[in-house]
């Protein structure tokens, strides 16, 4: 058994996992309560089940009561009903009130974070008193570098470095050291925002108040690094085209990872089946001039190809609030004109192409090759610049609509330009080709 | 002019870049010198560099004297050479050293995030010392949550919270505090696994030492932010097919943007134009079943839309080291039975819809039609299996040829997929139309 005593409980965990499961819970039920409850919460959330379920309800009581408040509410989102109360009753008092208080909030809202570890003093104490206190309670706490200062009624009113008070003589009263000037976050506010305001103050920790101003918690940069992450992972997956996961990729089995992926998969090959018809549609034009349909996937893999340039854009843009929905008028003249410098970009290398393969006769385009290679750039042109709009576009109507912006995914804008693409192809085509080909 | 001085930095950043240039010029010149240099780092670069336009050497020395060592690399980096000489000779020759120490790391190294503004102590001194020591430099460290134990020759041998110092007696020897277990990342350690060991060990800030363990720095969690923050942004653009902005959408020019679109947009136009060709290949086939046709964009674009799947999952599970290299074979036979199963479902609509089209006159797919419908199918199956191979596996070969995985942006792989899938649809209608339509 090797000796995990004096190792940091991010590496005891990792250790751990390499081992197979029994192992590995055993050599959990080894380590003393302390260490368990450090090294629990950096496991994936199944290993934690597999070692809750090897577990009596003595061991899981201690783990639960020692563990800290913000990582058990995230550990009980994974739970059952019926085993979120059966864990509930095995904490102690304290720790039952603490728990059942954050499950109360709503399951996107900053408070779910919270842990009600932190150090907190009244303005006619002393430096101290804050020092003695800390002494005796400062152990629980998640982080040290702020004390916050509350009134009678409990309202936050200050926030003081840990460098003010260690650089203050012991005498001098907290009240001295208040500038009222203090950054927190209401209980109710959406994750999203939260962590904006986390961002844009750089601070390690910030305090949680109730709409009434009460202090009930503090929230930590480490569990918003996790959520950073996860916001970040759930728009890349979305942008690809797939459900957010919610596991990593490795735990997902491959019938949750066909489920998460056919959904979406079927709809956009459903909205396809319209270009089967656009085509239809065409058929005579086509059979005229096959060669018309030799550039159709050039044409609408380009339009496509910007689509989702111009959504990647948006998207990233709108998720770091860069821009808001009044600033559509904005990004759709930018857009016009990007699409109107890369399509004409792409035209003229499209016609360089018909030209060259048709004067080194690598491939005969027939008597009105100049008229196709016309119709294939002005194609191009039009359809680029239909596809930065749509892409740049369609997550403004997202978000105007409530729907997350990152749902315009790569596939779906590609989708969507393909369709309206072949309209705009063959439409052009008609006019430069009448009474030529067609 | 409001009145600022008790707001906090961010805010009045904030307010300051709501102003025209010249009054955001003139309102910051106005605050004092601390003010500033609190306030300058949370400006945009470009607003940073107007600013430094419109002042003095006396004023910008002020600035760049009293600014976070951290904050003024970061700076420098987009200093032309000339100006950045200039900059540090108005330095004293305290910060001077400083900063040209940490210029000279390379720019994707940690050290670069460095700030040599921490509490450091030896063995042999009191609780009491560090604290009298905090007392007079305390001011200038960027956080206080940790206290860093050298021997005496600078090599780092531990590290303490300051909740240990503050609980124990003021005469405590610093040694019997001590465990020396401690987590620190060498300076030459690239940004990317920097961020790693950041996730890993939840720390709001590590200290950096030399390969020898000297001692030479530490690393806050806010820079640590920003780097996630940029990476996520990167790696998004990348697979909407877009290099790397470096600056936000809003603050990059109309031309910069075109530029940084029509690179890959060339390339991919160009890949693209294989489809022209092998189309042009089978346009004996199309005029004698124009049939054959309609479905090419359908065929193609569902093998690109679940290679963008597959990649944007692969991608994402690699920048979060939750895939390395050697789990290619995992990751090959997991998407290969994604791909039966999702082809199969695409397969069984596909057949559907020409089915019900044909029996209910919507579309006359002529005498073959059974035989259309099976190629489609058939096709469908292998082309989806082709894209989540793909989409899985060029991530994995990127990374080995030393590229960032992220480069397998969408649009990448469906015009990979693009040009094989009509030569595999061509095939297989081949196989099933000889001697009917073929």
């Amino acid at each position: 058994m090797t000796n995990f005593s004096d190792k940091h409980p991010a590496d005891i965990a990792e250790q751990l996992v390499e081992l197979d499961t029994k192992d590995r819970n055993l050599s959990f039920l080894m380590l003393s309560g302390e260490k368990k409850a450090e090294v629990f919460p950096y496991f994936d959330l199944e290993v934690q089940q597999e070692i809750i379920k090897s577990m009596g309800d003595k061991e899981l009581a201690e783990i639960l009561n020692n563990i800290d408040p913000d990582d058990r509410t995230a550990f009980f989102e994974s739970f059952p009903d019926d085993l979120i109360k059966h864990s509930i009753n095995l904490l102690n008092e304290e720790e039952r009130e603490i728990a059942l208080n954050l499950i109360g909030y709503k399951e996107d809202c900053i408070a779910r974070l919270m842990t009600p570890h932190y150090i907190q003093t009244k303005r006619e104490k002393t430096v101290g008193d804050v020092i003695e206190h800390i002494k005796k309670y400062g152990k629980k706490a998640e982080t040290l570098n702020f004390v916050y200062v509350i009134d009678d009624n409990n309202k936050l009113i200050d926030d003081l470095k840990i460098g003010q008070l260690l650089m203050s003589d012991s005498r001098t009263r907290i009240a001295d050291l208040m500038d009222n000037d203090f950054v927190a976050i209401t209980t109710t506010t959406p994750m999203e925002k939260a962590l904006d305001i986390f961002e844009k103050y750089d601070r390690s920790a910030l305090p949680i108040i109730s709409e009434k101003g009460i202090l009930v918690g503090i929230v930590t940069f480490d569990d918003i690094l996790d959520k950073i992450k996860e916001r970040d992972t759930e728009d890349i997956q979305k942008f690809g085209g797939v459900e957010g996961l919610d596991l990593s990729y490795v735990n997902t089995s491959l019938l949750e990872l066909v489920k998460k992926r056919a959904g979406w998969l079927v709809v956009l090959f459903i909205g396809e089946m319209l270009t089967a018809s656009a085509m239809g549609y065409f058929d005579d034009e086509i059979q005229k001039a096959v060669v018309l349909a030799l550039f159709v996937p050039l044409i609408i893999s380009s339009g496509g190809n910007t689509g989702s340039q111009a959504a990647s854009l948006i998207i990233r843009a709108m998720a770091l609030r860069e821009l808001e929905l009044k600033d559509w008028w904005y990004v759709m003249r930018k857009e016009i004109l990007s699409g109107l410098l890369l399509g004409g970009i792409l035209a003229a290398i499209g016609f360089l192409r018909i030209l060259i393969w048709q004067k080194t006769g690598i491939y005969n385009y027939g008597e009105y090759w100049f008229a196709v290679a016309i119709s294939v750039s002005v194609s191009l042109i039009f359809i680029v610049i239909w596809g930065t709009l749509s892409g740049s576009l369609i997550p403004f109507l997202l978000r105007r609509i409530g729907l997350d912006p990152a749902t315009a995914s790569a596939p779906f804008v590609a989708t969507l330009v393909d369709v309206t693409g072949l309209i705009i192809y063959f439409s052009i085509a008609a006019i430069f080709l009448s009474g030529k080909l067609l």
